[in-house]
């Protein structure tokens, strides 16, 4: 197709797609003549990953460029594609404890839950830093807690990764958007159980 | 204690203690004269909780006075109360949604769940956002997933309350701080659950 049926198909504006393709964000069109490429389901495919990532996950056009980059040139197997697309995730970890030698906290807990340790995955630093502010606010996470958020957690996991796509980019774009946006769900789902839970054990009723 | 020695042994400022007491944060010393005023453990208690959710869950001032007036004024039941401490986290919700007459995705979900829904509280204008925004990613919660997360939430949810203390004031500190604290520490734990599954899955290994 040409670059205004891609625009109406994909409902991304012409000049928007021109801006992705300068910036790398939209790989180049097969070219058929001088002044003019032929675009195809793989652009399509790419423009809604860039809408979901820069206009629902709430990314930069940079860090978008940083995931559409993995998927262009991929030099390294699926499980480290999927871990540094993931790393371009928010939170922002700060550079002092993104390069940190060792993460005390998050190695012991990950070691009691009989997972990999591997300090170079940026959620090893974000959960050190959230385990650090528990402690902080009076609450550390003892080992009941852990052992019973992570048994559940573990679940979860299980379960998002028993529906990942088969293909290389299918499974970046899952990886992605389904950590992104299904993370507001569960911390959503969480209150709402503690609601749940705390108006039966409180013996009170809702409206 | 005099004011200095609550200073002392809180850590905190004798002028961020002045403001707090200004601010209604703290509540007043007993006069003992006319210009000294007696301290107690609860104000050492109240000035831990004020600290926390400033600093750790990094509430404003306002939002923190919300929180503590809860305490001071307990017009409600528990259930109401906790409903309110919890309404002044974050993520804000924006006042068009906040004042929305139904959430009927939200509604669905929770009415699947066999849960309690009562569009009063705060995480059902959340959960109605984040599963909107899951639906323009692409990537819409069926009801297999619904189902997965709300049995794993739920199982969570239930470890939490059953560490709630017995006393108002502490049930409050508890319920807003183990809510926000736990949260990142949840996400954090969720990926690396990710990460260990599918190294295991995809037959890599870490270092």
């Amino acid at each position: 197709m040409r670059i205004s049926e891609l625009s109406a198909r994909s409902g991304v504006p012409l000049a928007t797609i021109k801006y992705y393709l300068r910036e790398g964000l939209l790989m180049p069109g097969a070219s058929v003549s001088a002044t003019r490429a032929e675009y195809g389901e793989e652009h399509l495919r790419r423009l809604a990953l860039v809408r979901a990532l820069t206009e629902v996950v709430g990314l930069s056009v940079q860090k978008a460029r940083e995931v559409v980059a993995l998927l262009d040139a991929p030099a390294d197997g699926l499980f480290e594609i999927l871990g540094r697309a993931i790393g371009a995730l928010p939170p922002e970890i700060p550079p002092a404890l993104r390069d940190a030698e060792d993460y005390p906290r998050a190695r012991a807990a990950i070691e009691r839950l009989g997972q990999l340790y591997d300090r170079r995955f940026t959620a090893v630093a974000q959960l050190e830093r959230a385990l650090a502010a528990a402690e902080d606010a009076g609450l550390p996470l003892d080992d009941a807690r852990l052992d019973a958020y992570g048994e559940h957690l573990g679940a979860i996991a299980e379960f998002d990764l028993s529906r990942i796509p088969s293909d290389a980019e299918g499974a970046v774009a899952y990886a992605v958007l389904g950590t992104a946006v299904y993370e507001p769900v569960i911390l959503a789902l969480r209150r709402l159980a503690h609601q749940d839970r705390a108006a039966r054990m409180l013996g009170e009723r809702a409206e």
